[in-house]
């Protein structure tokens, strides 16, 4: 099979996973449910239970335990995406096409509907307690939470909300900026890869030596993958990417390109790029279909 | 010791374990430690975590493994204030007499600060599973989650903020707007006495038995003292109460007082605090103290 039909297969096969762990719609605050569920369903890559499970199948796993994970980190995904549209934030009244959850609920609901998909994500993902109580189970759960919260994705956002309102005019020092820009790139961004590939691993048995790869592995495609986005916002045009270009330089944002240039940024995603297919390959097990997909979002052209 | 001194030591205690799961401040996302801590060390009864310690206590809880859970209940009843002063809700510059999160941090710190301390209660409490990974814990956690999301506490503030927004004109049904009522004292408050007092029980290792005793009593506590808030809204004066009077009348707002008078409004609340203070009685245990706290918090003039 072709690897863009077996990625289809993939994103169905998470979709289903993660549909089933959705709560019903019901009760008096029914609207809370229509608004986590249209969250959600609107749309989206499903790559972090994508990668997830593919690592958690590198490491032989093979029960049900990884679903509710699955589910968790993309309730997860989708709350920061949701507080992230809110206008107080970045005030976007669409996403993928489609209406955003405080365009379509009204903002008091918008913010519930992030605050009620994050707890439920813990909500979900402690059923895997009752499935097995083992140390393992308790492992992934703490990964979970610290990669979501202030020492992982929400201390990323914190740090590019507060460089974007200082403007780029206030640090003149290029290596202050290019350590704020690496801070939110791994903060941000890598961090919830680092969760999805980390709780594979534990969840499967990896050994210590394992889940120190899978990490760095985790943290160069998280890497990677925001410096090509800040090459793509140079290179690219409107047209191939689908959505607007030069947005950066417009805002007058200092980027990894900004700083290094685009000829050290290219070659700085090649060698991290190198370095994670690298290690991926030092492992005694291997997936295919894993190193495929990293392998396309490092090189993507979109 | 007089039971209001005895009071002050116990919220001495809670504030000091609280205190020390803070984050510490450091590291570049350093506003968001700082939003955080400012938020929890804003003043508050710490009503919660004391019902939790001394349901522990009441059924002969010793170890500091409900330390975590004490500091995480405070953290998710601190981020659901912080999101519920936010401009798209209630608008509350002030709460206190300190100003709101918001009001000092801006809105975008403000959203990000509840959101990290809802998952920084997780990351809490999680550490408990460290301290000792039995089922106990684990019963403990999935409470802990469940009754703050949209089973519990968000569930009654989705209700409560769309019953407002429909006007008290809407459902002239009394029934109807009865079951509301109830709906939203239920959920937006009682479940997260009933999550303190349930976990202090279950991490003491009580039975079934006691567990469902003590989620009625909790349940009863919950109600009692919102149906407590409608009656003093009309008899109190702002004096007393230290906060305006009369505000649910001036917002048409149908309260349990409204609806069902004043009289059997008092009688009710009579009830149903005898009910839970008898069903305390007749367990084989008892905490002097808790029982006190119950009856002030059942009773209190403001």
């Amino acid at each position: 099979m072709d690897f863009k039909k077996e990625l289809d297969k993939k994103v169905s096969e998470a979709e289903q996973i993660i549909r089933s762990y959705l709560p019903k719609e019901e009760g008096l605050q029914t609207t809370i449910m229509e608004a986590m569920n249209y969250s959600v369903l609107a749309g989206g890559k499903r790559l972090r239970p994508i990668l997830m499970l593919e690592t958690y199948r590198l490491f032989g796993g093979k029960d049900k335990v990884i679903e509710p994970f699955m589910a968790a980190i993309e309730m997860i995904h989708t709350y920061s995406l949701v507080h992230d549209d809110l206008p107080a934030m970045d005030n976007d009244l669409y996403r993928r096409g489609k209406k955003t959850t405080h365009a379509v609920y009204g903002e008091a609901m918008g913010i519930l509907a992030g605050d009620a998909l994050l707890n439920y994500a813990f909500e979900t993902a402690l059923t895997a307690l009752n499935m097995s109580p083992s140390p393992q189970v308790a492992e992934a759960l703490q990964i979970l939470a610290k990669k979501a919260g202030i020492y992982g994705m929400i201390g990323g956002q914190v740090v590019d909300i507060e460089s974007e309102r200082a403007g780029s005019g206030e640090k003149t020092d290029d290596k202050e900026n290019l350590d704020t820009i690496l801070f939110i790139h791994e903060h941000k961004t890598a961090a919830m890869i680092e969760s999805a590939m980390g709780i594979g691993a534990v969840l499967a048995g990896a050994s210590e030596l394992e889940k120190e790869k899978i990490e760095q592995i985790a943290s160069d495609i998280g890497l990677a993958f925001q410096i090509r986005d800040d090459i793509l916002d140079v290179t690219s045009t409107t047209e191939e990417l689908g959505k607007p270009v030069g947005s950066d330089e417009r805002n007058q944002k200092a980027t990894y390109v900004s700083l290094k240039g685009l000829d050290e940024a290219r070659e700085d995603v090649e060698k991290i790029s190198e370095r994670a297919l690298g290690i991926l390959a030092s492992l005694d097990v291997s997936n295919p279909f894993l190193t495929q997909l990293i392998t396309a979002l490092i090189n993507r052209k979109k």
